[in-house]
């Protein structure tokens, strides 16, 4: 039997002990979301980052940047972090560079992994999947807002972690796995309304930036799992 | 129209600006149903100290010490941890030193605030009645164990702001009310058996300590608030 855990911030990871597991950074809206989406569009690597200034050194030896901060583009960037933006036309066969406000954070801060993999409602199954087969204990890192709690990372991880319990191969002694899937529970039948109660649906609408959260939480877009080397995100294979 | 907030844990404190705001420090299992229960019986005033050290000065000052860490009592202290202990012929009129592993930090990180009040269901009513009157803008803040989410915490937080905000008096933008509000739902008709997902009910067990926990979700025993003046704990008055 393997532990399931869950963090509901990059602030408390230093509180769980990472080594030796595998962690899955999620960010629904919309990091993660969007990585899938290029990933699942041919991108060939993605290096993020976590600073402006990083991002900016990018841009200017001629990388291709995403770079977001409080929902808006950067004014320097080729693209804000809208996951419609990253077609196939734009994304195949590309290195991109990618920086935004909570997600990105949360991707770096997970060195002492023994895995760092990236999760998204876009990806559920596989990522379920391949979490199941590992024999690894699992750490699921929400990226949150600024710190702050963030519902929509709480229910992918309440999800995530009611599947991997579900499966009969993982345990938890977490609350906030407990939390989670009660959240899950609750939630996962009324998301048009429940999604109401979510702080950065309203932060996105106020941009006009809300179209893409139906899509954030759409299942099984892609197969595809991206994993973190400590430099690169690439898909898994 | 005030907001009500909540904060999930000492550790994610710096996220929040309790400037001008009410904080209410909840740790339910079990500082601040611990000090709910010494003032209901008659304590004089509460030194709450984050350091072992600084519990040991005043032990070797003369003063009555209740000092605990991971759920048990250290040795040099009087006192161990459970609210049993501290009966009216134990605290009337005295002045206790408390340092425990979780609660007295959430009670002393609070000092930018407004006013910092202790809640636990021992007071629910009283503490309930009194914020819906103030005017002021309310950030419930979760002791956590060791930084970590804790359910116990999360579900008095539900309750305290629900009812804040069916007052009619409070709002919120805060994904943590709303997922404490949802949580409480679910638990608090079935509080047995919702019990079980605590992790803090099962490390009490191990220690043989749990028998304080129904008496810790037990409402209203007494109508007193006591108050952190960013040295002492006293009744509101």
């Amino acid at each position: 039997m393997n532990t399931v855990e869950v963090c509901f911030s990059t602030e408390l990871f230093k509180c769980y002990d990472p080594k030796g597991k595998i962690v899955v950074v999620v960010d629904v809206l919309r990091a993660t979301s969007v990585i899938c989406t290029m990933m699942h569009n041919g991108v060939k690597e993605i290096i993020p980052v976590k600073t402006i200034e990083e991002a900016k050194e990018y841009k200017e030896k001629g990388y291709m940047v995403v770079a977001e901060r409080n929902g808006e583009k950067l004014d320097f960037a080729d693209f804000g972090n809208s996951p419609f933006l990253f077609t196939k036309e734009v994304v195949d066969g590309k290195t991109i560079v990618y920086s935004t406000t909570n997600g990105t954070n949360a991707i770096t801060v997970g060195n002492e992994a023994d895995e760092v993999v990236i999760g998204a409602f876009l990806n559920f199954t596989a990522l379920a999947n391949y979490l199941e087969k590992q024999g690894k204990d699992v750490l699921i890192l929400c990226s949150g807002w600024k710190g702050k709690f963030c519902i929509e990372d709480a229910l992918l991880a309440g999800a995530i972690s009611g599947n991997l319990i579900g499966s009969g191969f993982f345990y938890t002694k977490c609350d906030s796995v407990n939390a989670s899937i009660d959240m899950w529970a609750i939630a996962k039948d009324s998301m048009d309304t429940y999604i109401e109660k979510i702080a950065q649906k309203h932060r996105l609408k106020k941009l006009g930036l809300d179209d893409v959260i139906e899509y954030c939480f759409t299942h099984n877009l892609t197969s595809i799992i991206p994993m973190f080397n400590g430099l690169h995100i690439t898909p898994l294979v």
